[in-house]
């Protein structure tokens, strides 16, 4: 056998192993002894003597000039050292995503009441707190507009003038016919949902600390989930090459996406202040600015009809699905994209049409969020899919069954789905484990004040960026003397566990190193770019330029072996720390492997470059490949309501996954635990108040309510079909946000159940459920 | 052409290119403004919040058993927080590096008055230092030797009693029969040469700071010339994998080689406070520490036998060189080496004998220093031919001529030359530059108080390290998405300038990327290992790496433009920012060539890995292929005398370099004149005085005198000769020691001649002349 540096066939390769050292074991996470002693270093463990603190100055209008920024107040408080505006940045104030259409700190007018305007800088927090107080801002208040469907029809008031209207962006997806689609159809069910913003609430707030001149660069501490994104727009604000500046991404409490979005921008801010005054500045936003500045997940209008025969199969589904963008397009129109593209859920529908729209409002704008539009546009799904059975006197599961994605299926971009697709088998077997049938008829037996419901939520969720955006993945791995291997990647630890528990098992199983000896060095932009920590493709995607990496080196290390033990490449088995020459008893030790490497010129560095291939999307058509595979996920969810109060418990989550490879089930777990407490809390408690301004009225953690951990029901160890993806690492799709995408409908299905009735908004908190309940006159 | 990634290939495709970008040409380096404005970095510059401050507790003693370690006084001093010592050692207490002699901490006993025998960390420095004062060691008081002869025959006091004797290593040069090449002889010349330590005494002296934590790693921040030695070293005293230890070496106030060795050992000591305390703790050597504690260039006697024919051919040389390696062996083995290999100077003799002793003695050990056992040798190498000149009454240009080395010679270790071998060019350049006859005879006219004098050295100095010692290179490299360019590599940057000037422009020349978008990340054990910057291949083989790195990516590059612009690989040409299809006039700018590389799927990360071919040398028979290749230097030095006070004066030095491609003339100029000086500063002014125990009297910069500015004589523009080394980036063979080691030959000899006397012993302090000057009466 040849040796390889060719990433399709080590992938390839590695896919089909049969027999694994670590890959599918629930391995403890290497950062699990620093978290429990507090020793993991955040951003605020980098402290540097010397440093300067940042505070922000926040927009107080929805829609104004800015007539002037005055700090002569601010400026003559001790130890304040300067405040920073618009003119003060170097480089070019454009920190937009998908458009071109955000400013770092607002130039010309706020769009939003808690947008960025100033900067203020000062040697301690207290004086750099007075003093953002003291600047004071003349603004010229403009029209404003808040709601996106008033925002879609105004031409008067527009939150970006240059774009001619208020819609940012819009897309489509277009199979079949759809008015023959219902012409077919024997049930038709129409439907309007609503569902509303949420905040990530990560435990550790946006932060950032940037210390000039270490190496001759600028280095930027940060909670951010893609170093080398945070990098380039570093340099593009500051006027300065990308490689006169490091990003490091420390351990992060959390990130869900939101410091997908903020974390570059805040990275921004303290490396502005470092840049412009030589010294170290810190900025650390309070939970208040958290909350109001930073995006959220997208309010929704999603316009749903879809039909059924009589024997329920699906035969058309018309949507419309209107995002609230808020005042900057930001990520929206892929997050919109994802949401069109999915808008089926997880079935086969001969005819479909969506619509999409992303809608300017002067309010804070949308971002990345677990689930990223789809956890909305799946709920809206399967309410339709209930009331399709229900209507057809089918039960849901049987009735979903009947129209799941199979391999050979079109999804209604038409795209072909060839293999790794377990979605049915998966549902199969948690409607066995949950004994559906039967709890289902015993939670209608509950009649009194508690009544009991349950819920099936299906969903799929594309792997990769969207559509023919281009997605690739790399890695760096050198082998110390010692043996001891250390793995580069910009890939974050946010608390998933990526970088410090796949990754080091997929190292340690392709080298066959001692598990002990390698070290996975994350989030950093020395590495090679590996893409952002989001979409679900830290073990995914992010994954496959580590397995690369590590394989190119394996090949050489077999290569040696296969000299010193004489016998073939494909004949070297590497285990604990043991080379073997497979039947003949013939070995020697990693060690000494490594030792004779490093004595005969082996080299053991290598970076892993892969590309992954993408098929083409017509977007003027709305029809292509969308995705190169998907994960797909079920969810049974089992409530209580208090039909009293109208608070919903939920007393039990059943998950299923058909994600590929399980690398590390603890992990899994851990991840399918967090999404899905964090989408009941998403469905049952977390609503923003706005007033008539577009302020955000409960900016706090008293009165924006996330669960805790007395609201956590119990979770079930999952279901997995290991549906395996053929460019994953060992066949690994992406499990991040998967439990999050069919709670809302699993739980609003369920609470459904609980009432007889169809839920078409959300969050179903008590108060809402309380005055649905009455609604109709029941109970 | 086919796209290649094998490193002979690309190397030698660039060896041969015609046209340079910016190769050769003398641009500032990138840290010039930096260093110029005092914001570059040093390893002072990172101090932490809450770090704690290392002192370190020395012998009193030159030899004596360790009773006991008493701290409980130091403890007593507030803010004090441990006292440390070998038993603290989690690991293994072994930092030897040619034989395991050597502890990090002195364990059961000492070895020379200066070791390290206990570690004090506090929380500030006074309290580290008052505490330091106040831990009491009780020593047993063993016999000790300070002299290297004397210690050679005693069997009674032994510096490592399981050696059996102090001979810690001995080596040999053998070639043809020396008795016959006696035999053959019109003239003989024997004499014994001294010469004495020198100290590095660089403007910072040693310093580390460990952090612990940073990433899962403990990070060390040190001023070592080896970052992944040292990273092993700290594994090693720590006991834990390499992959664990991040060490980053900032800029440094010069190192010289004395950072190759006494580094890891400073890095390692912090590492130990910050390993067992859990905070960061931070050690920097005071000047009297470093004079006394670090590893000296090594004092040595040179008994010497030359022969030649009256028509000036040398016919034999029989050399026995004797090391006061001090009290561990260190890197003495490998300095002996190499002064054996090259005891002949650049000429070509036909029998030769050299037996080499590294001899253990009670006081502070030697080490690595510009020059590495080579300025010793080829000071008594170029007495000798001086002195053999003056008896056949040849003059010594001339002499010399006669018998250098050339293409085709074969050394004393028998190893051909077959190619880069210039020095006979550079020799005749030079002597007709300098008007070498005319202005020999000027300086006879002076005849007052004030003599003069011109002497010329002329030396060789193998490329990489010893024998067959593997070497080898490498380095990653990745292009962002703004077309800005980052090279990673161990290779530091002390002051030469290998990473910001030449190794920026090996990049920028062949990528063909502007130059400003080229950053060069030096010092860190994150890059794949490229060796120590040391025996002056920063810029040879150290850089071979990036070159290999670089052409790799250019590679890819040069296949992608052709697609874009409709032309062969090969007829691509990229500079200053443009890519164009030669003689087609297509053309697209780098900044698009990035653009579309990310958009298709080009890898632009790579490293850079090459294994240095190398012959095999037979340690038995004192034969074999000793380096892949030698630079070669000379320098003609001019003196003036003052009679009365035995001053000398440096007026002049013209040097000439053979080596290779000179990749930045302004920087080779830089390490000439640093050179030259130090080396004047060896000859006529340094010099450790020892007492009777062994211990340094003169440990302060009052008493061990360095040259300052004042004293720079005029230092005339180099003669090149770029005798290209195959295996060199763009030929380069490597600068950085080569003036220092003719430059005792040249001015000792222009002493000589100006005092019309034979020298044999350095230093030429003014006290020294003057006695040599009144010992025959004279004057």
């Amino acid at each position: 056998m040849a040796l390889t540096e060719d990433p399709y066939t080590l992938i390839s390769k590695w896919l089909h192993a049969k027999e694994f050292l670590v890959v599918g074991k629930g391995i403890a996470r290497a950062d699990a002894l620093d978290k429990a002693l507090g020793t993991a270093k955040f951003v605020e463990d980098y402290f540097q003597e010397g440093m300067l603190f940042v505070k922000q100055v926040l927009s107080t209008e929805p829609h104004a000039k800015i007539l002037r920024v005055r700090d002569e107040e601010a400026l003559k408080v001790p130890k304040v050292v300067k405040v920073f505006t618009a003119r003060d940045i170097p480089g070019e104030n454009q920190v937009g995503y998908a458009l071109p259409d955000q400013p770092l700190i607002a130039e010309g007018k706020v769009r939003y009441h808690g947008e960025l305007v100033a900067l203020v800088a000062a040697e301690d927090i207290d004086a750099a707190l007075r003093a953002a107080e003291l600047v004071k801002v003349d603004y010229d208040p403009l029209p404003y507009v808040l709601d996106p469907l008033e925002a879609l029809e105004r031409k008067d008031v527009l939150v970006h003038e240059e774009v001619g209207s208020n819609i940012a962006f819009r897309t489509k997806v277009r199979k079949g016919n759809v008015e023959e689609g219902f012409s077919e159809a024997d049930v038709i069910v129409e439907n309007e949902y609503r569902t509303h913003h949420q905040d990530h609430v990560y435990l550790e707030t946006e932060g950032a600390l940037a210390i000039p001149g270490l190496d001759g660069r600028l280095t930027v501490v940060t909670a951010a989930q893609y170093p080398h994104l945070a990098q380039s727009i570093i340099a593009r604000v500051l006027g300065v090459p990308a490689s006169s500046i490091k990003v490091v991404v420390p351990f992060m409490g959390g990130g869900f996406g939101g410091k997908d979005d903020e974390g570059p921008l805040t990275a921004a801010k303290a490396a502005l202040v470092a840049h412009l005054t030589g010294r170290p500045a810190f900025i650390l936003y309070t939970r208040e600015e958290s909350l109001r500045m930073h995006p959220k997940r997208e309010a929704t209008i999603i316009k749903y009809k879809s039909g059924a025969t009589k024997d329920g199969k699906l035969t058309a589904i018309d949507v419309k699905i209107i995002h609230d963008t808020g005042a900057y397009a930001n990520r929206g129109p892929f997050i919109l994209w994802r949401a069109t593209v999915h808008a089926s859920g997880p079935y086969e529908v001969p005819h479909a049409r969506v619509e999409g729209y992303c809608v300017y409002t002067n309010k804070v704008y949308q971002g990345s969020f677990r689930g990223f539009g789809n956890p909305s546009v799946q709920f809206a799904a399967e309410m339709q899919m209930n009331e399709l059975a229900r209507k057809l006197g089918m039960d849901p599961v049987e009735f979903r069954l009947k129209n799941m994605l199979r391999p050979g299926s079109r999804t209604i971009t038409n795209q072909l789905l060839e293999e790794s697709v377990g979605i049915a088998e998966a549902v199969e077997k948690l409607a066995e484990k949950v004994n559906w049938a039967k709890r289902r008829a015993e939670c209608e037996s509950f009649k009194g004040r508690y009544r009991r419901g349950i819920g099936i939520g299906v969903a799929w969720h594309g792997i990769s960026t969207s559509r023919g955006v281009p997605d690739w993945s790399n890695a760096y791995v050198k082998i110390d003397k010692d043996g001891s291997v250390s793995m580069f990647t910009g890939i974050v630890e946010m608390g998933q566990g990526s970088p410090n528990s796949s990754h080091r098992q997929i190292v340690a199983e392709i080298l066959g190193a001692p598990l002990e000896k390698v070290k996975v060095v994350f989030g950093t932009s020395d590495a090679p770019d590996a893409g952002a920590t989001h979409a679900s493709r830290g073990t995914s995607i992010g994954a496959i330029g580590v397995l690369v990496a590590a394989a190119r080196v394996r090949e050489r290390l077999n290569k040696l072996a296969a000299e010193l033990l004489g016998c073939k490449p494909e004949d070297v088995e590497i285990k604990n720390g043991v080379v073997r020459a497979k039947g003949t008893g013939k070995e020697l030790s990693w060690d000494e492997l490594i030792k004779q490497a490093y004595a005969r010129g082996v080299d053991l560095s290598a970076t892993g470059y892969f590309f992954l291939p993408k098929g083409k999307f017509n977007d003027e058509l709305g029809q292509g490949q969308a995705y190169p595979a998907f994960s797909y996920v079920a969810m049974i969810a089992e409530v209580e309501v208090d039909t009293w109060t109208g608070k919903v418990r939920v007393l039990r989550i059943w998950p299923a996954l058909a994600a590929g490879r399980i690398i590390n089930p603890q992990q899994v777990e851990g991840q399918i635990e967090g999404a899905a407490v964090q989408g009941m809390g998403y469905v049952l408690m977390e609503q923003f108040v706005f007033d008539n301004k577009g302020r955000i009225l409960n900016a706090d953690l008293t009165d924006y309510v996330v669960p805790t951990t007395l609201d956590i029901p119990e979770i079930e160890k999952p279901v997995y079909v290991e549906d395996l993806f053929k460019y994953g690492p060992f066949g690994a799709k992406g499990v991040g946000e998967m439990a999050l995408i069919p709670a809302p409908a699993a739980i609003a299905g369920a609470v459904s159940h609980a009432l007889g009735k169809p839920i078409t908004k959300l969050p179903l908190t008590p108060e809402a459920v309380y005055f649905e309940l009455r609604k109709g006159g029941s109970t």
